[in-house]
């Protein structure tokens, strides 16, 4: 059994690892970390998770970390840049759902994220944990940092078009929305009830902290630096992201549809619609996959990619499962054979 | 035109007041205070006011108030009670519609808002402003005290049968239900959208401040003591209460309806629905109406009682000005004619 | 490997126990009827069945249900009351999740579902499905029939006051709400997102089908008849449902926790939560459990008990599931070990 | 004191109509037809209109359509162009909400709504009903075709682009989102809350009927073919279209904002936004407004416009009721002073 531990395991991340881990084979979760909420039974606190669990979250302070095999930072950014280095050298493996690890490049992260990088040596070691495009970078990892929740879905519908030379890179278009629950579980006047019910609205239309993300991680299939249009807005939901991808096709081609169906034909999370069916955020609720359709409008020059999945499950700690299950030699889909709750 | 301002403009009843205000022919909103949004336009915070508000909110401790003919209290509790004084003294009149003068009792104030009241001596002068059922008081009053959202339906939906003497009013339940916007504009985690979303729940099951103002209005109509047992839910959805009542008949009678049609026949805001058919928040959305219907199953002796109304409206801001109006001399309706937005 | 069928799979409660069921480890579902999409592919209609199963709907016409040990019906009522008895010949078990075998009085049926009943000689024959109340009883059973989704939550509240002769059962009181997918998937007016998006009412007050089966049940545990008032209402989500119910103690008691902890003591589905917190729909969500609280207001004579359950999982689907490991001798929680999605 | 009628009054556009209607000064609602309620009070079938409507729906055949002045149409496609001669011929005015004379192109109208058109030598006389864009045209006109819901929010945020002559109209693109009301008052399993709620999706991205109206009226303002990338998508909320409109500037420049508010400087019902800040659904919801945000991420050549309106509002009753105060020299805002309901 691994022995496995949660940093912030009392936000939506920390609880959805919790919820998912209860159900894994291979994993004993030994300790889950909150400041908030230290001494109290987490059953407490998620009552959905009682009979599962009947430990209480713990002071980050304490040290109980030595013995264990994998940490999970379910975080705020800024906390694991100034924890991740002991725990490396204790051999602990670190799997970070923040965005602590996610830009390579120091200066771009004090830029969106207004801080200096506490642990700048490790940015070229941490790898990017989206496997379906780099699964082979994620064997012998011991630094892995998931991505955003928009970048996963922008960058697994934008990938076999860029992989193939299809689109111009120089002017991808993203019209996404996304459930609530992706701000977080805080007291928040913007994430009220009485402000997002029966609304809709676009936000961080200016810059947004997965743009940048999204534009390194799209750069690396091209090989050049890529330029993205990047507008979210908030849906008046829980759980769910929908991406709507645009972008102008280089050249002709009548098998876009087939291109997709091959690039991701052994990936089990992965599902391409038949034609002229769309994606549904209700259809990968509370589970690990990603939907994704193909549409090219009248036939012209732009196409759009629609994208759907769980924020917080293939957009978080889903993934961040998917990863451990590569890093420690389990079937990938340990632990994740859940499927959407739908209606 | 009378002079008008609103001390806390920038919550939910505050904006109400100014929306619904913006198109009442005999009043000028003068002076807005806000703490939090002093000298900040009321139509940056609120843009759906935009084109009816040029000012900014001002803070509370300028001395504005002067030369207003009345002040609307749209704060939370334990503030108006320690302003109003110095405006009567000044000849100005008050409509409260915190909780501060709603409870007579100063003991009771205490025990259920934890605070030793500042100004008891006004308790008694204090008029509760639900003008179906107190009008007359209403007339002359300096100030008057809002019923609480939850009161404003209980209150209507059980003073015919207690009117009338129908009814065992030692063991009245309510089992009522409001929207998210009766908590409040404020940072919360409890209210937070991924909290409340797809998600129904009671509580204050054990004690709610809105049940002695509940009793004390009932043990009036009676003459006696009244018991009550209240249970709150709150539902997802932004505006609305629905009230379900249930009392025990004392005496068989055939002629519910008609006792409820008669009590208030004269009532512009007062709905009683055919038999029947059953209210529904949606159709008194942002209007002042009350629908209410009568059921009687299975001709048992439990009488069921179903009302409902726009929590910010009828239940705060709208009575308010209804209570305004009468105060003043203007027709009951002025400003109030608005239909509920359906769907 | 159990062979199962289904009668009616194109329902939400049908694509319920199909998600249910993928992961059962000892079931098999070899049939899926569906009238309206025979030859499409389960997983054209609901798509976050696919990779799950590979076969189409079928037409309920054809026999195809010979080799099978167990059906399930997730028909409307009168559907399974024709087809049981050629099943039960053919040694088939049948678990029945509509309505047509819960009432054991003919003159009941008919009176609350309009029809004659075309089997009733089964009809004393059949088991009700709540394992928590007659878990001996289904040992053995031929025709199971499992309760509606109210009933559930409404009957494990009140079971415990009831079998310990606490309160009075003439005059029982239920004011419940369920989420919208309790009316099944249908084109519908009155369930159309526009008509139920931000809105709350009663329905059904003056008569509900679920009533008689409760009051059937009651009776039972008193062996006298039982009188309930029972107030649905319609609550702006998908799944959930929330029963508040009101009882009269005969006596006085300081034990009403440790009466429902004895009671359910050995229920893995059913948690009664720590005094002073409610259940909240959202933590049963997905799941089989049911939380329950008590409380007894000002420690007056009036005791509220609140249930929560999935209307789909433990209101149907899974119950249905649970019995069915009941009666092949599977561990009750086979399948159905699944935590509630939360948030 | 204008006769008006509505010819499918008992949809949500034509029960939109009545809620407007109600208080304006200068109409009186002479008659309004439905087939499936004709004879029913239409305070029975919509009870936040009572109290201001006594009349009752009436079969559209009856012939009481001689002594009115104006006849709206708020009915599905295919029925005024059915009706509008004769009513042309009996010197009655025509606001048509629906589709039929929007589209000036026969062939363009048969290819999309699937029928031959009944009355095309109306069509080049049908004005487009946009005042924005087209006030002048309004004056005098016999019959007004309104706007599609999409298209107004899309044509409104365009507009000032293609007017200056900014940006490639060859490659526009549209990413919209629209409540359910847009969809109508019917029984539909597409819209039943279950298949809605807690889901977000696209649809029509293969061809949307209001993609030709779109690129009509866009060239018109061009006086060239223009190309439109149109995906539109379903929200959970009942009531408000956002539009995000992305284009490439032909030429750099520093003032698209100062640009946009000159274009709608005298316009009451359009407000530009402060820069950095958003529109919200929530902000023009019940109200005639629409809010239009301009933003240029990064300095770069794509600019990004946001637009919201009330889909029933502003996308159609609201805007009808607009266009007849021009027809008939009415102040373009009177019944239309309404606020939006927020929150």
């Amino acid at each position: 059994m691994l022995a496995v531990g949660i940093i912030g395991g009392a936000g939506y991340t920390g609880a959805e690892l919790l919820r998912l881990l209860a159900l894994h084979d291979q994993v004993e979760v030994k300790v889950v970390t909150s400041r908030d909420y230290a001494g109290i039974p987490i059953s407490q606190v998620y009552s959905h998770l009682a009979g599962y669990y009947e430990q209480s979250f713990v002071s980050p302070e304490e040290d109980l970390f030595d013995e264990l095999d994998l940490v999970f930072f379910a975080t705020p950014h800024a906390v694991s840049m100034n924890l991740v280095p002991s725990l490396l050298e204790k051999d602990i493996r670190v799997i970070d759902l923040s965005a602590d690890f996610r830009l390579q490049d120091n200066e771009l992260w004090k830029k969106w994220y207004g801080d200096v990088h506490a642990s700048p040596e490790l940015l070229s070691e941490a790898v990017y944990g989206l496997p379906e495009l780099n699964r082979d970078d994620l064997l012998g990892a011991r630094l892995v940092a998931c991505p955003g929740c928009y970048p996963t879905a922008v960058l697994l519908g934008f990938a076999p078009l860029l992989a193939e030379d299809l689109v111009d890179f120089s002017n991808l278009i993203v019209s996404a929305a996304s459930g609530v629950s992706g701000a977080g579980r805080k007291a928040s006047l913007s994430n009220n009830f009485s402000e997002i019910g029966e609304n809709f609205k676009s936000y961080g239309v200016a810059g947004h902290r997965h743009l940048p993300e999204i534009e390194q991680a799209l750069g690396k299939i091209v090989g050049q630096e890529t330029k993205v249009t990047f507008v979210p807005h908030l849906l008046p939901i829980v759980r769910g992201i929908h991406a709507t991808l645009f972008a102008t096709l280089k050249r002709n081609t009548s098998c876009l549809q087939s291109i997709f169906e091959q690039f991701y034909e052994v990936e089990k999370f992965i599902e391409i619609l038949p034609k002229g069916t769309y994606p549904q955020t209700k259809n990968v609720r509370g589970s690990n996959k990603v939907q994704i359709s193909i549409e090219r409008p009248d036939g012209g020059s732009t196409v759009v990619i629609m994208v759907v999945e769980d924020n917080l499950v293939k957009g978080a700690s889903g993934q961040a499962i998917q990863c451990m299950n590569i890093l420690f030699g389990f079937p990938e889909d340990m632990g994740l054979e859940i499927l959407g709750l739908n209606p």
